[in-house]
Order: structure tokens, then sequence, then C-alpha cells
């Protein structure tokens, strides 16, 4: 990908080049990350933390801005989000200083935070961040003093098999996954006419 | 691949091809499926159902042998299975009746089955088969009369992200079961230690 943009580069005219260094100026100059969540924007707070049609007690804790590009298609989510900017890894040096959990905790101790989704991916960097972002906003919000400070849910997505596949395909680990996580079925009549006990 | 077992066949020495077919012939004598089940072994009930290690209150329903044999790779799984044959297709003509759903119900019939686990492919087919099973287990299982005959589980497998992958290329809606799959995390301390409201 990056070599066809290269080559694409290197044929461009003279008008073209111009053009489109001035644009990569232009954007770098102007878009920054959103104060409040990480994400990308011409302003700040960025036009989804800007929101108001959002539901902004429930936040989705995604790992990049790609993620939160992939999150945004899901028509049914209407939070808002927060980007960490990566997942921990000790191997590479990325401990929790190098990602943003402090300012995380931060807009949740503002409060009015109902729900954080961690959707963070689904291997063993974002697991262990995952739970180590849990633990963090547990111990926060239970206070110093035992007090619970803030009621709040911490939720990860589901993993499972995904949809459209095919079981026989499925790997030990994701067959594992969609075990360990079954649900289930709600019953078949409405609760009004079920006979109650 | 089966262009490749073709090609094999046709080269094969005369000695080698009279056994070929030998134990082609001996397997197709032999291997018959599970009477209780509906899996394939040289004995009825196979040699999974009758395993008394295994737990037989807990019965995994499959679309097909190869489904089984899938599931089988998931060491946190010991209990049965149900081969259904195949998922309900109706634009491909196949109906209740041509899958093995009366004998499942005939199964739990007999009593002493705990969970019934339905993991059918996470695809059309393979859900509203789910929902037709769930629904025909529950009415049987209420009774004629509204008095509950047997008290039995119904469960389906997660469907979310797979484990290993990456949340930035998950498919929509994937993504949208891993939100509507999305579960709680435990909580940080252990209940025991946590101060009692």
């Amino acid at each position: 990908m990056s070599e066809r943009i290269a080559f694409h580069i290197l044929r461009m005219q003279e008008n073209d080049i111009q053009n489109f260094v001035g644009t990569v100026q232009d954007a770098w100059d102007k878009v920054k990350p959103c104060e409040t969540c990480g994400y990308w924007d011409d302003v700040s707070p960025c036009r989804i933390c800007g929101d108001s049609a959002r539901d902004h007690a429930v936040v989705c804790v995604v790992e990049t801005s790609q993620d939160l590009v992939a999150v945004s298609r899901v028509r049914n989510f209407n939070g808002v989000y927060h980007v960490l900017g990566g997942a921990l890894s000790p191997l590479d040096g990325v401990g929790p200083q190098d990602l943003k959990i402090n300012s995380l905790l931060q807009r949740i101790s503002e409060g009015g935070i109902r729900e954080i989704i961690l959707a963070l991916n689904p291997d063993m960097e974002g697991e262990s961040t995952s739970d180590y972002i849990s633990k963090k906003i547990r111990s926060w919000a239970a206070g110093q003093n035992g007090a619970q400070m803030f009621e709040i849910k911490v939720t990860r997505l589901a993993q499972g098999l995904p949809a459209g596949s095919e079981l026989e395909y499925a790997d030990e680990m994701t067959l594992l996954r969609a075990f360990e996580g079954r649900r289930e079925m709600s019953s078949m009549p409405p609760a009004e006419t079920k006979p109650q006990e």
C-alpha cells in the first residue's frame, strides 16, 4: 500500500504535487487530538464529543483512532469515545503512562458516566490492558475510605464466533470463548403471557 | 481437494487400489450413525455417548459431524452431542422433519438433561434453527397443561470478536454482536474482601 502511494507521488505533475504538499501541511497544522477523547479533528473538543445528540454517559474505550472508525459503523452505538493510543505491552516498553489512562480516570471522576465499554483488541495486549483499566476504575470508584464514590459499569465486548462464519473452521480459542460466553436464549412466550408462579 | 484425491486415485497401483476400495467398503459397512446422537461410529451408541466419564446432562447440539469434531477440540467441554444433520433452510427445502429435532426432544423427554447448548453456525439458517429448536424445547418442557414438566436451560454460543483478531478489521455485524453481547467485567477485589452493604 505505502509502496503504491510512493510511486503514485513520484509520478505526479508539478501542479499536483504542490497541491498535495499544501493539503498535507494544512491538515497537519489544523488537525489535532481532541483534548477530551484523543480522536483527531480540526476542532477540540472534536465533533463527536461536541455532539449533544450522543449519550455522553456511555464511553467506548478503543486502542486507536482506526478502531474508533470501526466502532462508529455500529449503528446501535450512540455513545462517545476514549482513544487510549495503544495497549499495554511490556515487551515493547509500553506502560500505563504511555496510554491515555489517567485522562480516562479524570473523565470518569468528573461524573456523569454510567458505563465504560472496553472495546480493545481480543488479543493478549488488549485483554491485559482491559483488565488493568477495569481494576483502576474499580479502585478509583471505590474511593479511599471504602465509601463508593462512583457507580459505574465496566463492560467488555463479547468474544465468540464472528457473524456469518462457520463453526467448523473456528479456531479452538474462539470456540472456547464462544462456549464460555454462551447465553441463555430468551424464553419463547413473552413474559406477560407466561403463567406466574 | 476432491480433484487432487481423484487424480491420486487414478495414479494408484493395482495393489493399492484394491486395498483402498476394500477399506472404503469396509468403513461403509461398519460405520453407522449412533442411534442416540447421530455421530458416526462402528458401535452404537457411539464411543462418546457410551463414555461414562462425560457429563450426559449437558448436550451440545451441532449441525454436522464436522462441527462435532470442531467442538471436541474445546477442552473445557465435557458433555455429549446431538447431530442435527443440517439446519432449517426453506429455500433448499429443508424443513424440521429433515433434521433430527424430534429425536432431540425424545432424548430430553427421557430426563436427566440440564442444559442444551445450541452450537449452530452463526449464520441465518443456524440462527433460525436455534430459535426454532429453543421454542420447541420450551413448549415441550412447559407440557400440555402449563405445568412445568422439565427444568432445562437452553443456551447458544456467544457471537463476537474471534480471539486474536483485530477490532479494526471486524465486519459491522460481528461488531454489533460484540456490543450486544458485552459483559460486565468481574469486580477487582474478590467477593469475600468486598465490604458488604
